[in-house]
């Protein structure tokens, strides 16, 4: 059976998570009239079935190629692109005045998870484009937003994000890429960025590369960084001094190119500044911060493309017997759990990254606390979604037997393509960090207090309550904790965190108006099964470093 | 660096856990001295690093390919394995009386666990050969002993196990393949066996398919089956009518050529039955509950080559600053983390499935109490071992960075490796079943009765006892509780169980004689941490079928 879209859950998750009606309501948005909403909703499902779908084992099994004159697409990949140009998928989230249909970021996520679950990999290229959107609409003069953002709001454009190098990953104050003044206000790039999605293609008339690099006699670390636009096609129709080195063999995602790019290789790379000089990590951060929302998307695309196939074969695969009736291994009371694990983390993971990304819409018109809360929230959204991910397309796997391990069967690309997503736009491990860094004491510590406070005020159930009282102890400890220790008790500590918010928003989902037995049957099973596991990681959370120390590096 | 193996901890546990001294105290296992047991774990260690390794990359890349004439191994294989053959590491467990060395079946699986770290893919054809052993020892008349078993024990001829069929996978009942005497004392078979691991290759002059079948007006279901075996080539030298029909592609382990095989093709294919006509389930378990332990193991294997990679990399790999200076990522606490839980989990599942492989030997000498704590331990090294293999893999990736996702590294063949292990030999799903089925009520209870009397008499860590206690009384509830009930408790029950016996065999290990201080912070972290983990999962275990049901099939 093929991807169906879950419009009308997205519809209702809209509604009671993210108050799509609040929204509305505002003068910004009053596009997103309810009737637009369905529209867009329907339309991107009808779309992402009918045009992506049908591309996503030839994208797996072809992939991406490279050749000496590019990066050459799978069969199929250039005519479904422009399909999505024209219809116009690439505007929804963008403002009417670059070009855009001025709905929230929210709704615009709602169709990237349609486009992804049908097309993972496909669907990372208009992700990339969005974060470079948000880039030059914050930080870029209005001329280069006139210039560049019409283009990428319709996607004949697409944007790139270069930040690594092989020396710089997760310390990306330890990039080397120069850029020089040419004089004339450009500046000459000079580097290699490895690890670029998307950095090429053959799809669009133009590829915008956002590039973090260094002027001449700039400081050591981040506060050296600056930020600057590459654009593959110069404005005089030239080809920059770009080029794709190799492609990565990757284990999953391959209609993704994932390049080494070299910026320079003859001194005529030209780049212009976004934003102030020394100003690049305020710019990445604008753009990885919804990029990483976007990444915590990618775990809901790929939870729910796996669970429609598991679910598909499970009800079509007659083995065994349940009271004396053969039957479809649906009916086993383990299969069933795994399908319920999988339909229920899944609307945990669409629950909390839709909550996140609406408040990016709120924070984009001036609530404070909506800000505190989508800085809170992207850790957990990013890590605990993609971590949702990965587990629901291992369940996939096995609810398929052997069959899962066979790769015409499909799930086995989910759980290839899922690996990806807790790894980049900063590892699981580093929202981790942020949480407990940066997060836990935001607005000296207003930012979490209010999370559990509004936790507190609507959670019911007593496995629920207790998670919450749970993580306040933890997250107050760790407020005061040295480094190390905060870090020790990181990663258990944001799942705790996540498992908590997730049981709050679907509690609060069972409970609103149009709750149907699907989500009640599943909310019942998260809050009874799923967030006693997450209690289980208290004592993790509390664990000193110490005892990471008590072995020496040597002695591993 | 290079795979080496863990010689000194297998001997260790091989020493705390299975008491192989005890085992050297027999008559039957007089020659595993330990001189000689110390030998083969450094021998196997000196082959396996020196001749499997350094073709796990080539087994994954290349793969097993099909062609016209057969299935072809990977350059290099066919030599290796002969190496494998001429070095007698098959003989290992294979009594003395068969052309073995009668060492116990533990310290066979020692030897497998460091084949398969070193090569995964390549070391099932060897654990698939162990099954095959088993089956002829237990049900082979002596003519068949004496004709098969010392080309088997050498490894001159490879075994095979052919149960699934298309409509029968987990309901091996379901299975159509037909046996009809030949009015010879011999049988003609036919029919299509599929998801044949090693059911072709060019590594060896025959290959022993072991056959489940149906005689004519055999009973429907299990009762009706019996066990043939089939040679590739017969007595006189012919080739037997069985045909490699296709290869799967698979997601991982392509050094296994895992094949679909049709059996008297033109009806030509000849067989004779191994033990009596309707036996074939009871031979079949013999072969497979031995071949259970050995996938747990699988599990070993990868988790012990995965954390060894990654642990590799993590001290080689500087990105970031710990306490103000530039340091290797194992400093960081949350890689840290990572890498201590894949030491301790890695640790964790050897002493599970090195356990389990003790009481095959003792069991063996008619131990009754050893039967009982085998059989009860069977499922959960099968599963829980398979299952953390797999968990390491994934951190292993995570460990990784990016890099983890580029297929070059080798952390994601691992991943992709591990992913069949809960899959065959029965799904973990099938072992969690078997738990709460057959083995809760084994000897009126008295299995699992006397299992965790052990554990409480041993354990003394808080949590750790706390964990006895639950898993007592879920156990005591699930003994009575209906079909569905129990089934729906059941991978919970099995991981908690699982936990609780390595937390108790890891307990004894860290007050043993011997132990080091790597042991000492592994147990630590393994019993304040991912003990209470498991407490997590009581509260799934002891939920209603019901709440699976709450949604119908058509529901999801």
């Amino acid at each position: 059976m093929a991807f169906t879209a879950p419009v009308s859950e997205q519809r209702f998750v809209l509604d009671t998570v993210v108050g799509i009606d609040e929204l509305a309501a505002t003068e910004r948005f009053a596009a997103a009239t309810p009737d637009v909403i369905d529209a867009v909703l329907e339309g991107a499902a009808q779309f992402a079935a009918g045009e992506w779908a049908p591309l996503n084992r030839v994208g797996d099994t072809v992939g991406a190629r490279w050749t000496p004159d590019g990066v050459v697409m799978p069969d199929g990949y250039r005519a479904a692109y422009q399909a999505y140009v024209e219809g116009g998928w690439g505007t929804i989230g963008v403002s009417e005045e670059h070009g855009g249909q001025g709905l929230p970021f929210v709704v615009q996520a709602a169709v990237l998870e349609t486009l992804g679950s049908a097309n993972m990999g496909f669907a990372l290229c208009p992700t990339l484009t969005v974060g470079a959107i948000e880039a030059i609409e914050h930080h870029g003069t209005p001329e280069q937003q006139a210039l560049y953002l019409p283009k990428l709001a319709t996607g004949e454009w697409t944007g790139t994000m270069n930040l690594t190098e092989p020396q710089a990953g997760s310390d990306v104050g330890a990039l080397r890429a120069t850029a020089t003044p040419r004089g004339d206000g450009t500046f000459s790039i000079k580097g290699t960025k490895i690890y670029i999605s998307f950095g090429d293609h053959d799809m669009a008339d133009n590829i915008v590369h956002l590039v973090l690099a260094r002027t001449p006699d700039a400081p050591v670390g981040t506060r050296g960084i600056s930020l600057f636009l590459v654009p593959k096609v110069r404005a005089d129709g030239s080809l920059n001094d770009v080029r794709v080195v190799s492609i990565e063999h990757k284990m999953g995602l391959h209609a993704s190119p994932t390049c080494v790019l070299s910026f320079g290789d003859h001194d005529d790379c030209v780049g212009e500044l976004i934003g102030p000089e020394f100003g690049g990590m305020r710019a990445m951060f604008t753009m990885m911060n919804n990029a990483r929302l976007n990444v915590g998307l990618q775990g809901v695309q790929v939870a729910e493309a796996a669970t429609q196939k598991a679910v598909d074969y499970a009800r079509e695969r007659v083995q065994g017997a349940r009271a004396g009736a053969q039957s479809a291994i649906i009916e086993h009371p383990d299969v069933r759990r795994m399908l319920l694990r999988m339909k229920t983390q899944t609307m945990a993971a669409r629950a909390l990254v839709y909550y996140a990304c609406g408040q990016v819409d709120r924070a984009g018109m001036g609530d404070a606390e909506a800000k505190d809360r989508l800085e809170i929230t992207t850790p957990l959204a990013k890590a605990h979604a993609t971590d949702l991910g990965n587990e629901i397309a291992s369940i996939g796997v096995q609810v398929h037997g052997g069959m899962g391990f066979v790769e015409e069967t499909g799930a086995a690309q989910f759980f290839r393509d899922a690996r990806i997503t807790p790894i980049y736009e900063g590892t699981n491990g580093i929202q981790a960090a942020d949480l407990v860094g940066r997060k836990l004491s935001l607005s000296n510590g207003g930012a979490f207090a209010s999370l559990i406070t509004d936790m507190r005020a609507e959670a019911q159930h007593p496995q629920l309550t207790a998670l919450v009282d749970a993580c306040e102890a933890v997250g107050r400890r760790l407020q005061t904790a040295d480094a190390d220790d905060r870090q020790a008790a990181s990663y258990p500590f944001l799942t705790m965190l996540s498992v908590a918010t997730c049981g709050w928003l679907l509690e609060r989902q069972a409970r609103a108006q149009g709750a149907d037995a699907v989500k009640q049957a599943s909310v019942a099973f998260y809050l009874d099964q799923i967030v006693p596991e997450a209690m289980g990681l208290e004592a993790a959370a509390n664990a000193p470093a110490s005892q990471l120390y008590a072995l020496t590096a040597d002695a591993f």
